[in-house]
């Protein structure tokens, strides 16, 4: 794991939240993207080598909604940031370690993605995210 | 905010929990160290820029047991590196942001730390802390 690429903060309302992290990153934030797939708007801001990202749910069967019905708002996943995503799945697999989905998908910020189930992580949700470098 | 110092993972059980985030993160933990103050136990594992920090309540009041009480085990804050503590707070103040305590402590790892309350920043606990740079 290279670093941690972002922390994943489920908000109810997206702008709201955006002038809060705003105010106590003393940044703006620097891209916002909807990933119609996950349902889910998002924000992104810097930290250094770091993001924050934020997640509203733009439908109430998306992973966000469910996550803020059960537990309210608050950190919702970390993300780390790998060189090669496939041979890093290989290793979790082969430690036990359970993937939600074992083919990286595109997510937000130009990353592939892929999720840990936090059930082997002691309540984790770890996000390995890889920058896509080319668009073929 | 220089970055993300560390993020931290309240567990039952520290040393099952060293296990499993040594397979996860593939590195052993590189420091143990008990804050008496704080009630915890912690370990700490480097991934590039930043640390996670897992924390064990070592007494019932400890609020990382009351933690898992409420939640279960998860990620319990974020701390974010920064430059000048005192200017921080007093930027964060001004912001309207409410602190846990207001004088910076000692905590682990070598750090003076500050909280802030998860009220005020959408149900993250946000922790800042500065590298103690000499012992007086």
């Amino acid at each position: 794991m290279n670093k941690i690429e972002h922390i994943g903060i489920a908000v109810k309302e997206l702008n709201a939240s955006n002038t809060l992290f705003e105010k106590l990153l003393g940044v703006p934030h620097y891209k916002k993207e909807e990933v119609e797939s996950e349902g889910v708007k998002t924000s992104f801001f810097q930290a250094g080598p770091n993001k924050i990202e934020l997640l509203e749910a733009t439908n109430p069967e998306s992973p966000i909604a469910k996550f803020l019905e059960k537990k309210g708002e608050g950190i919702h996943h970390i993300a780390f940031d790998v060189a090669d995503i496939h041979a890093e799945i290989a290793r979790l697999k082969s430690e036990g370690f359970i993937l939600i989905n074992e083919i990286p998908k595109k997510g937000a910020d130009n990353k592939l993605v892929v999720f840990l189930h936090p059930k082997a992580t002691n309540g984790v949700l770890i996000e390995l995210c890889q920058e896509i470098r080319s668009e073929v």
